[in-house]
């Protein structure tokens, strides 16, 4: 479970640490880079926002592009941001930019040969932040912030993929985050049009009846909030949506079916649709601000 | 001189577009980014900044890593990124990662096989405004600003070979730029313990007594503003380097040459040595408000 840090770099005022370290749940070596922000490196413990990304995407995209470590510093937040699937030349792959290596769709697969490593599920939920405990939440150098019951303080956002990721997470686990939000979120996979969706869910659990009814709807976050029986325990939900979307136009997003979901079940969520925004890091960097001060409210 | 827009993206109200035109001085097709920003969106003419990159680097790099369209939004600036060479298969090319494509240098290169295509020089001096003016600053949907006899209201600023080529182009042209600024510039390529700049020099430029003492001075920003003579047209230029950067331990940046210049000659220079920066973008990041303030300060 021990972290190797590959490089530091300085970044208002805090640190960047580009991480990497052997995962038990997708059995093989992943990367992640986590931000420090200055509180912590002044002493201070500071809770964490994991931020899932979107297909082809891994550990440094949104650290690179998204402008959030400016927010984060002043914020008194850290981040972390996992990559999107196991790698390396031992795991499956695909000739497909949208299914196997950069595209773990953040479940755990039933179906060979992605069985073995692709279990994102479970590395995000568990295993993630049992390491950042035991690397940066325990010992004299200490600096993540730890709630009852020694979990993380933790909360979720993410984009595309990632924010289906961050949804499915969230509402799965309302105990172990304070807050979700998410960016131009894959709201609806087991919807015959959303054709992302069918291909991952087909692909990693299976097309048969059983399959859909036990497994599908698990990372459906349109459906998965339909049926949530502690509706009480859900913080408002943050989404933006960029209204030029093409992704949204060609039905993969379908983020309406996450608003009417929130409606029928009396859950709290904002979707806001930006106008002329499409679905680029432009348009990440354009509201993390907002998305960092909404996790700021519930962690704090 | 028409340029093709390849891409619009929505950005902090404003509008990053991606453009690509045939450029006469290097006899290449070459790429950059603009920020239009939204008080130009909103019909006003506005300012621009150059960017120029360094090694390796192209029209993308600032755009995406350098956090700098939520400050330029606020400051109604817009913002240019040209690349760092001529660039295609029909371009000489290097094996070194340090000279030939994606190491432009921002000079006119004499010598064979790089006098051809290496004209970086006139390219961001004279091509690079003029397709500015034409495209953006004439005619109803005119959006850049025009000072008196029709240039370019513009500054200019880079990083590290960018450094050294904004610093260069504003020494030679205090006329055509309100204001510069570096980061890590590489402030004395002549001197012998600079490896990229005796490189260059000597690829681009030769290696006779005459070449060094009419050419390679001509591209040092240290032996430029140390025989400045119209020292009053200067304004303050501001320089942040981190100390931690590797590159300023190896001696190929040597920005205290720079400092030593401002001094001799009477002009403004405020050097800031950032205590734990490196060489990275998120060194650029975590001081580009700084520096957009600073240019903001000049034009309007």
């Amino acid at each position: 479970m021990s972290v190797t840090i590959k490089s530091t770099s300085k970044c208002f005022g805090g640190l960047i640490l580009e991480c990497t370290h052997t995962a038990s749940t997708v059995q093989c070596q992943m990367n992640f880079h986590i931000y420090k922000p200055p509180k912590a490196c002044l002493g201070e413990k500071v809770p964490i926002v994991v931020f899932l990304s979107g297909l082809t995407c891994n550990d440094t995209n949104f650290i690179f592009k998204a402008g959030a470590m400016s927010i984060a510093s002043q914020l008194g937040l850290a981040l972390v941001c996992p990559d999107t699937s196991p790698r390396g030349s031992d795991v499956a792959s695909s000739d497909s930019w949208d299914f196997g290596q950069g595209a773990g769709f953040y479940l755990n697969a039933t179906q060979e040969p992605w069985a073995k490593h692709f279990r994102m599920y479970d590395y995000i939920v568990k295993e993630l932040p049992s390491v950042l405990i035991e690397n940066f939440a325990k010992g004299e150098n200490a600096w993540l912030l730890l709630d009852k019951e020694d979990q993380l303080r933790q909360s979720i956002f993410g984009h595309s993929m990632g924010g289906l990721g961050a949804l499915v997470v969230y509402l799965r686990n309302l105990e172990l985050y304070h807050s979700c939000s998410a960016f131009a979120p894959i709201s609806n996979p087991t919807d015959a049009e959303c054709a992302w969706g069918q291909k991952a869910l087909k692909g990693y659990l299976g097309d048969s009846e059983e399959a859909r009814s036990t497994l599908w709807v698990q990372h459906d976050p349109s459906v998965l909030l339909s049926n949530l029986t502690n509706v009480s325990l859900v913080k408002e939900i943050l989404v933006d949506q960029g209204s030029e979307d093409k992704f949204l136009h060609s039905k993969q997003l379908q983020v309406d079916k996450l608003e009417s979901a929130a409606k029928k079940v009396g859950a709290s969520l904002t979707l806001r649709m930006q106008e002329g925004y499409d679905h680029s890091y432009y348009f990440i960097q354009s509201f993390v601000k907002d998305h960092l001060e909404h996790h700021a409210k519930f962690l704090n």
